[in-house]
Order: C-alpha cells, then sequence, then structure tokens
C-alpha cells in the first residue's frame, strides 16, 4: 500500500521520484520477441505494447490475469450555464446504474475479466463554477486526489480510469485550453451531444474560464484546482498512484486524458506507464492525444466515458502480451526462421 | 449441416440463393439500441456492428458464446520463383506449430474462447506456378471449396477464417489486380518481408499472372482457379457455408479479403455477413477493403495472417454485443434521457 498524501507538494515529491521501467525486463521481453515464431514485426503495434508492458511489469513474459477499472464520478457547478444535453442529477442516476450492473462500462469489464470500483465524490457538492471561482480549494483537491491514490489495487496488474460527470467535457476543455493554448473553440465539443447553441455556450464558458483563471496557472495541479473536478482529480491521482506501484494504465477519452495533461504538465514523464487505449469522437480529443504523444490504439468513434473505450482496449493489450509470452520461438517449434 | 457441393455452378447457385438478414431483429435491435443508458450515438461503430450482428442472428438481444477460427494451409507453385523471404517448408512447420499451440493464432483463440481448426490442405502437392499454367483444375478447385463449406460449425455464433501458405500474399495481390485493375505494383507488397530485389521478382510474377490469365476470367471462381490457391478457395468456400447459416464473420488480411474478392465479383452482396476486422500493414489491404466497402475496426500494423488480425476483433464485437444485450434501458434505471 501506498503511504496517504499529506499535501499537494507531497503529491508532487511523489511523482517527482517516481519509479521507471525495468531495463533488464525490457531488453529480455525484446530479445524473446525476436525469436517467436512469426516474420520479423508482422504483429506490429502489438508487440510493441508487449514489450513496453513487460517492461513496467519487470518480467520478460507477463500475463494480464488482474486488470482493475475504476471509475470516479463527480458534479459540476458549470452545468448551471447550460452546457449540457442532460441534467446534473444524470450523475447520480448513473452511479446507480453502474452499482447495478446496466451500464456499457459494466459489459465491457465483465468481458474483461476485470474488476470495477466507483467511487462517487461528493455528488450533492458540486465544484464552484469556474466562471466565478477557482472549481476546488486546496483542501478539496488534496481531498479527491487522495480518494484516486487510494483507489488502485496493489495486486492490479492493468489499470483503467473512467469518470461520470455530467458537464465534465467542459472543465476538461478548459484544462486541455489552458495547458495547451490556441482557441476555446478548438478545445470544445459536443460532449453527450448538444446542440449549436448549446454549443456556443459551452465555448463561451471555457473561453471565459481560462481567461479568468489562466494567468494563475503556474502548474499542472493549479490547472487541476481552477479549472478541473472532484472525478477529474481523482483519476490524475490514480493514475499516479499506478505509477508508484508500477502497474500499466490505459488512458480512456478526452477527460480522462485532461486529467493525464495536468500530470504531463507535472512531470512529461509521468505517464510513461500509460497508453491510449482509443481516440474518441469527441472533436479534441486527438488533438490531446498527439499533446500527449500518445497515438491510439482503437478509434471506434466512441465518446461515452466510464473508460469504455479504455476497458475495450484492455482486450488488445491482452492480447498482445498473450502473444508475447505464450508463443513458441522458432527453435522450440523447429520452424526455419527465413 | 449443408449438402455437399456437387459442382463449382452449384456453389454459384448456393450464393445465388443465400439468405439475407432477420428484418424484424433488425428493427427490433435499433429499438433497444435507442433506449439503451448512454446519449444517443455515443457507442459509435460499436452501436452498428450490434445491430448488425443482431441482424444476421435473428435475435434482438443476442450473445458471442461459440466463436469459431478456421485456419487453412496450402503451397504454392509460385513459391519457386523467389517471392517469399521463408521457404517452402514453413507452411507444414507452421501447421505442426499451429496444432502444438505455439503460434500467435493459438493465443489468441484461447484469449477469445473460440474454437480453433485448422486444416491442411495438399501440402506436398502445391498448386501449378500460375505464371506457367493455372493454379488448379476446376476438379482442385471445388475440392477446395468443398474442403472450407464442410468446415463451419453449424453452432458458431461467429467465424473468423484464417490462412497459412508460404508465397500466398502473391496469388493474393494477382486475385486482387486480375479482378479490380491496375498495375501490379500497386498490389505488391512486402508480404512477410521481402527485400527489394525480393518485390521487384513478386511483383514481375504477378504481372505475368495477370497477363496471361486475365483475359481469361469470367467470373470470380475462374479468378480463384487460375491466380488463387487451395486455402483461399477453402476459405472462399467457408465464407459462403457461413452465409448459408447466417453465421457472421470478420474478415482478415490481404489474403482472406483476396478470397472474399472473388466471392463479390460472383456477387455483390455475397460479403453482407462480414466485417473487416482489422487494416494490415500489407500495403494494398486498404485498398482491397476499400473495394469491398468493409472500412476495418482495427488498425494496428498487424501482417502475419493466420487470422490473428480477425481473432483479436472479435472481443471488439463481443464487447460490442455484450454492450448491446447487456445494458440496461433508461426506463429500468430509472435514468433521465436528457
Amino acid at each position: 500500500m501506498l503511504s496517504p498524501l499529506f499535501s499537494l507538494d507531497h503529491f508532487r515529491a511523489q511523482l517527482a521520484q517516481a519509479p521507471g521501467v525495468d531495463s533488464e525486463a525490457e531488453t529480455a521481453a525484446a530479445e524473446r520477441n525476436a525469436q517467436l515464431t512469426k516474420p520479423p514485426g508482422s504483429l506490429g503495434r502489438l508487440e510493441d505494447l508487449a514489450i513496453w508492458y513487460a517492461s513496467w511489469r519487470g518480467a520478460a513474459r507477463p500475463m494480464i490475469t488482474a486488470p482493475q477499472v475504476i471509475i470516479f464520478a463527480g458534479n459540476h457547478g458549470v452545468v448551471q450555464q447550460g452546457v449540457s444535453a442532460f441534467p446534473g442529477e444524470v450523475t447520480s442516476q448513473m452511479v446507480a446504474n453502474f452499482q447495478n450492473g446496466g451500464a456499457a462500462i459494466n459489459q465491457l469489464s465483465k468481458m474483461a475479466g476485470a474488476r470495477l470500483d466507483v467511487h462517487s465524490i461528493e455528488l450533492d457538492r458540486p465544484t464552484q463554477d469556474f466562471t466565478q471561482d477557482a472549481a476546488m480549494t486546496e483542501e478539496e483537491l488534496l481531498s479527491a486526489l487522495q480518494i484516486g491514490w487510494n483507489s488502485v489495487d496493489p495486486e492490479a496488474d492493468l489499470v483503467v480510469v473512467g469518470e461520470m460527470g455530467i458537464g465534465n467535457t467542459t472543465p476538461a476543455a478548459a484544462l486541455a485550453c489552458a495547458l495547451f493554448g490556441g482557441d476555446a473553440g478548438e478545445w470544445t465539443g459536443r460532449g453527450t451531444g448538444v446542440d449549436d447553441a448549446g454549443l456556443a455556450i459551452k465555448t463561451r464558458v471555457v473561453a471565459e474560464g481560462v481567461a479568468k483563471h489562466g494567468p494563475h496557472i503556474n502548474d499542472g495541479l493549479e490547472a487541476l484546482r481552477r479549472l478541473g473536478g472532484r472525478e477529474i482529480a481523482a483519476m490524475a491521482g490514480a493514475m499516479v498512484a499506478a505509477r508508484m506501484m508500477r502497474i500499466p494504465l490505459i488512458l480512456d477519452g478526452f477527460i480522462c486524458c485532461a486529467a493525464a495533461a495536468c500530470l504531463a504538465r507535472l512531470d512529461p514523464n509521468s505517464l510513461d506507464h500509460a497508453v491510449a487505449g482509443h481516440q474518441s469522437a469527441e472533436g479534441a480529443h486527438a488533438a490531446l492525444l498527439k499533446h500527449l504523444g500518445k497515438p491510439p490504439f482503437l478509434t471506434l468513434d466512441l465518446r461515452l466515458g466510464e473508460g469504455s473505450g479504455a476497458a475495450l482496449a484492455i482486450q488488445i493489450l491482452r492480447g498482445a502480451v498473450a502473444c508475447h509470452s505464450g508463443m513458441a520461438t522458432f527453435a522450440e517449434a523447429g520452424v526455419s526462421d527465413g
């Protein structure tokens, strides 16, 4: 188990001393890959994924047997501005749906044999509307980070973090805009499906938030505090916790990647233990992935959140690792190697 | 069980009277999809895939529980021209590897919970070198089609057909070139990894084959007979058998799609029960998928064959169907629908 977080500076310090890959396992996995019964390179990205996974798990021949999907739910003050196609109470209704097994992520987690945990974070206390004030106080941010920090099962061998929070593509767009620059319009999309009028409001809200808070943002955590949300902060906390335990991570969609972007600002190597599961249909996700330097491995026009795209991607990564660790070598199989 | 094939004309006649989708199930599945607890369209391509699958299975709420992966292996006379990076004996060595569980497709089939069947087709009797003569006689073609025709388990609810055959990107390129036109160079790629000199030989061989046989090709089966191979013909037979039993099919890479292209020439609707699992790194596969009108759902730079990309794609399709059939509706979950 990880020790608790004492302060935001403690979180920063933990990230600064986070472990890296096991180079010996990486070399051994690359050597094994070269001997497997297939033409060199013919498993394409699966080969890179398997070697990457092996390097983080410290094993030349790993398997994925204990994936964990963690969903965080939070509510957002900006919803009062009319930025979502759904009312705020849907957040808690969907949490109940997760608990009853009725959502997409339940089906996808079950299919992946993944443990699914759901954390509701003060749904009756939305964050401040960031056009008026910072979304969270330092205490609120620390508390949300801590929930994520504690949520990762040390026995997990792969983690997906997902979210539910009506309105949360708005803080995600504001974070991306504040961290990477550009116009609010470039980062603002239709989320769950707002119409043109809704999109215009949303773009204005993002622009106002970035104008108000941008000048005060000196690092990723301050961005998260001013423009983020509780579930977004918890995702960031879980991502770093996974890193501390060398548990590989699959990133999900736009909101998940906005949380990741805050960490990337804190430390450009903070996401070395992460791959992008998919590119979502939310307009600016492709740009966000490019800024993070993470090419997606699925592009299926998903835009649901809940960790759904990443949960689906578990099977691709598991397939990569299963081939790597289960295949015979040319010598073992008596196959001529060209 | 399907009745045996009596002749090539019998095969053509079977395809001409193949069943289509169940429109009632299709409508019911589309109605169900609209009521599930997610923003409309937010599962992207998964929604279309689930409805398509339901329409072929004749059930509004199907599950995928019995996928079957079938690999056909054959040898090719054109290998003597130096078109492959591997010697011809690797075909039978890899068949042994499949039987011993050591290949990529073994790991991927196991992960998908799929039955895996391997059919070696006269490996000690390669097809004729198509630069000299037609690859097969009519009897040989019928016999290979029949092997595929018989191979599909009537209890399967999803089929993947894969192949192993050293040199078989050469007949596949020749088939694509003969069926869709263009220069041999556009259709010829590096296969298992030939160098520039090998690629030049391969391109010349494809051009010679198409020049020799093209003028005599009046339909898809004649293309298959003159330029194809036993495993390619068997794949085509299995594809039509699956269609006769309304079992959905996931297409694999370049060689699988060359077999499919022969069927598409026989009847443009012959592959309505098929989706493209992935786009391979073999240069012309993207073009072949475009001609077939099948957008891939994975692009992972695979170029292994064996049905590997399609087997990986089973999990995507299964996830689509699991969401469709397992999710709660807005009414069931008490979630406000916007």
